[in-house]
């Protein structure tokens, strides 16, 4: 089976927008193990989407659509397919019903214009939309198979990984396997040095590495028929790397630095606290984005001026005058109040210059100070990033959720 | 002139690299007045590849190719243009000089597989590449053009700009010109609704809907000869557009929400302090995000447990009790206790249901209630957002930013 993925949206074709998707559901395509060999963009044209239609059907099995399924009378993904197929389009009352609801939880009359997204190829399987009002759906006509998908990713990639990746499974056999390693706190050229032997003798499985901002991604990827022999050999080379870099990965595949702490913290079932200044929130952000948090986190200080560490953390005035607000001393009287204020067993802090102004020849732009405090022990870090704002905002979040993280660890 | 743009590589159809050369492109084609119907993705294979070639050079005058120009065995778009086109490959010796000075000034002896990039199609104009080996091409064949260029964008670019955008100029006379207005506060077909007249009308300036997470952005675009046409044309649209629905537009084109708000802050000499259960920072996140807000955020309250509201915000512990947590009182009682625990002139305040546990019959996942305070009044507002946990505290942090930013413009 091979699929062509079509794009569908004259935003495209302006650069107006990136095109995600494509890479999304080539990925996709490639772990699944189905050969994907054209992949077009065309805009919101009835008679050139039908010209992209009828060269694909020639040329692939799978059809997978992104974009054209909204209400508005430029969408017409759904209305092209089931013209070209010969597939009339029939008014569906549960997807009303759910596009009217859609719009009452948000106190909204529906529009007049969105009764359009209820109506579905005749034949059709219907895909639910849990982020927005347009259904996919799934047609098969002959030997070919045409999928239509929303075109907002936040829509597009719960649909497909649900309810299109279970379907598209069944038609193909070898399997691309894959494990990620996640380091934090060693550089890609130190983990290459170290691995060089392993990276270069491998054909079978490769492996790549990817920098990311403070931290580094270790791809291992095999092509098996067998998931049972592919995640043996995964796991093999796996070990052998932890075996020398062991203490540097903080977890693997999709799990973020913030995930783990907050599992460590749920396994010994201790609870943090958080103050920030330079990261402004980003910490107990990021924190708060994993699900069951609130059993660990206890609460954040995000205190910008002088005037809030002192009266929020008891910094005293006296250590803001001496060392500046920017300097170990604070750092650390920082963790202590946010621990002192709280129901925390430990406390992080960070103060720093996330720039672009306030820096100086001696504080320069990107220095930071990461405090830790538990009720016997307090440190402090010194750290300095270069990068604009959101960038040095983003490495000291994960410095100090580093940080953070080896705590629990020891405590 | 009809465009069409053409990648080639096997690492896009594997998802490997995202596709940026396609944005940039269209971009630039959009900004140069040439029309881009079609975009292609196809792998390094040669039968497929000059498939490709035949369907674009049947509906499109200019084909424009990325990738494909390295010096190894893969890399076949030269090849395959030059076949389909009838045309020998000749032999450049300036080009070779140049790729052999290459390597010399890197120290390093030229591998015998470049010279393969000093094989010329015969009468195509060379583009020189400043960033790597492989030179660019312009072929002009009857009435079709192909214009070949290196897919790492770092060589691609400053060759596009330097020596294609000049050469495509004279094709065109008219350039694109836009604006994007952002809303808040009202749904992509409630604003179609409003505007249908103009924008069934228009056909020039054209306008477009996209949605984002609590947020829709509406492009008007127009091609013009002359930019302070263009400009007043689409000043007039924006004028009719903001008569109707101007208490929604909160920006226009690259600008974010956090962004108009800290602005209005600094203009109105304002400091704002903000109190998070539900959005756990992403608030104080986003505001600190924007250069300068350190002059106008005072300090955000993370208060993610019961003891935090009342030990940090002095909320009522009857009303947690009697209200819960996430209530219109909570809301209330928290940005009040935020604005008398800071410097702020207004405080504002979120609780909620991020999910995915904590959700009951009566206050599902989803349920947010947000507060506003400033000196003389309190007040609160519901709201209820679906989807998974991260989508529910993004529209609720937009949600809130723009009850903030109304408060401010009416301060």
């Amino acid at each position: 089976m091979v699929a062509e993925v079509i794009s569908v949206g004259t935003e495209l074709l302006l650069g107006q927008i990136l095109n995600t998707n494509s890479q999304y559901l080539a990925q996709k395509l490639a772990e699944v193990g189905i050969d994907l060999y054209f992949q077009t963009t065309v805009g919101d044209n009835m008679e050139r989407l039908k010209m992209a239609i009828d060269i694909a059907t020639k040329r692939s099995d799978i059809l997978i659509f992104t974009g054209g399924l909204g209400p508005t009378s430029d969408d017409i993904t759904k209305e092209a397919v089931a013209d070209y197929f010969g597939l009339s389009l029939v008014m569906d009352k549960d997807i009303l019903r759910k596009i009217e609801m859609f719009f009452k939880h948000r106190n909204v009359k529906m529009p007049e214009i969105n009764k359009k997204q209820a109506y579905v190829p005749e034949g059709a399987k219907v895909l639910h939309n849990k982020n927005g009002t347009a259904p996919g759906f799934i047609i098969e006509k002959g030997s070919k198979i045409a999928i239509l998908l929303p075109g907002p990713p936040f829509e597009m990639q719960p649909m497909f990984e649900e309810e299109v990746l279970p379907y598209l499974e069944k038609f193909s056999k070898q399997k691309i396997y894959s494990r990620v390693l996640k380091f934090v706190g060693i550089g890609e050229s130190s983990i290459e040095e170290a691995l060089k032997d392993l990276i270069l003798s491998q054909t079978d499985p490769t492996m790549a590495l990817y920098a990311k901002p403070f931290e580094v991604e270790l791809r291992i990827t095999t092509k098996k028929e067998n998931e049972k022999v592919a995640m043996s050999l995964l796991q093999s080379i796996e070990d052998r790397i932890r075996e020398r870099l062991g203490e540097y990965i903080y977890g693997i595949d999709k799990q973020l630095l913030e995930e783990v702490v907050v599992r460590l913290l749920t396994q010994k079932n201790l609870k943090v606290s958080v103050a920030e200044s330079c990261t402004g929130g980003l910490i107990c952000n990021k924190l708060t984005n994993v699900p069951g948090a609130s059993e660990v986190f206890d609460r954040g200080f995000i205190v910008y001026s002088n005037e809030a560490k002192i009266k929020l953390l008891g910094v005293p005035e006296q250590v803001l005058k001496e060392h500046g607000a920017v300097s170990h001393q604070t750092a650390r009287y920082m963790a202590q109040g946010a621990l002192s204020n709280s129901l925390a067993h430990i406390a992080l802090s960070v103060t720093g210059i996330a720039g672009p102004g306030g820096g100086s020849e001696t504080k320069p732009v990107g220095l930071v100070y990461i405090g830790i405090a538990t009720k016997n022990s307090v440190e402090s870090f010194e750290l300095r990033f270069s990068g604009d704002r959101l960038k040095i905002k983003e490495m000291t979040s994960k410095a100090a959720l580093n940080i953070l993280r080896k705590k629990i660890i020891d405590y």
